[in-house]
């Protein structure tokens, strides 16, 4: 449902993530500094946090407007719970 | 947009954490103990964030259904916006 | 162990967000719009955590540092244990 | 200051979590449904959220522990305005 450039920005980002990721590896086996290590942590959290941002939008404009604009009522009520339950598990009230 | 019954459960709860939060005054006035003050003020938003989470589902089954529904797509556009915004602030990348 | 001053503007805080909620009982009662009223429990959810973090830093001044310089190790572990929890639970993956 | 113990599981953890944003990348390649992916970035999150309270857990426990039992007020300042900040940050009111 996503375009391909849209997929590959997406998919850009992600390895970037990991990449980041194996860089925090390095500094745990230079022994540095905790607290540097667990801000280089929140900040591959944060980019992830951006990156499903840019899913769910592309998912509001696509599956999810089709969906709504379609006559199977199921199917609505499926996209919208579906976007409940991302809004609940990302609240952490879940 | 809300119906009458969802909207009253909705007063309920914020009234309640609204006293909630009386609560914890008394508790620093008392010089309780920080952590569980803490923790009290942590049960409070987790409380708020339920909440939320119930408009939100009353919105994506009211305004969001008929906007998307409906013809206007500056209209449908602008819902979609404001999902995503919600989104981002939940996930604090804002 | 807060002093007098800190207690008082952290009590101040918490009656503001008091009545933070009340004003949004209120946006509920006028049925303003599902959006608005989400980004007020937001913003109240932000003001109660600043003053978590505000308690938070009181008691590592105060309580954590009085445990950890003197000899009683359970009482250290204790207070550690306790910063654990806090974080994990604000980290929310408790 | 983290024992080779303790070091080598975080490690491990970092490089699964590496190897979990892998697979997502995979999911996109294979144009797998938006929410799922949602999902399992979330999950990525959540398994750096443990990793980053794994290591301040040991951080407390080492770092802190030494400097707030140690004579150098300033070290003592230093090592609890760092356990400040990550938690405002956790707490996303930064």
């Amino acid at each position: 449902m996503m375009d391909d450039q849209n997929r590959a920005q997406i998919i850009l980002r992600l390895k970037s993530t990991a990449g980041h990721i194996q860089g925090i590896v390095r500094m745990l086996e230079e022994d540095r500094y905790c607290i540097d290590i667990i801000k280089q942590i929140q900040a591959a959290q944060a980019a992830l946090s951006r990156t499903s941002e840019a899913i769910l939008e592309t998912h509001l404009h696509t599956c999810v407007t089709t969906a709504i604009r379609g006559d199977d009522s199921d199917e609505r009520e499926r996209v919208l719970s579906e976007i409940s339950e991302v809004f609940r598990h990302t609240n952490k009230s879940l």
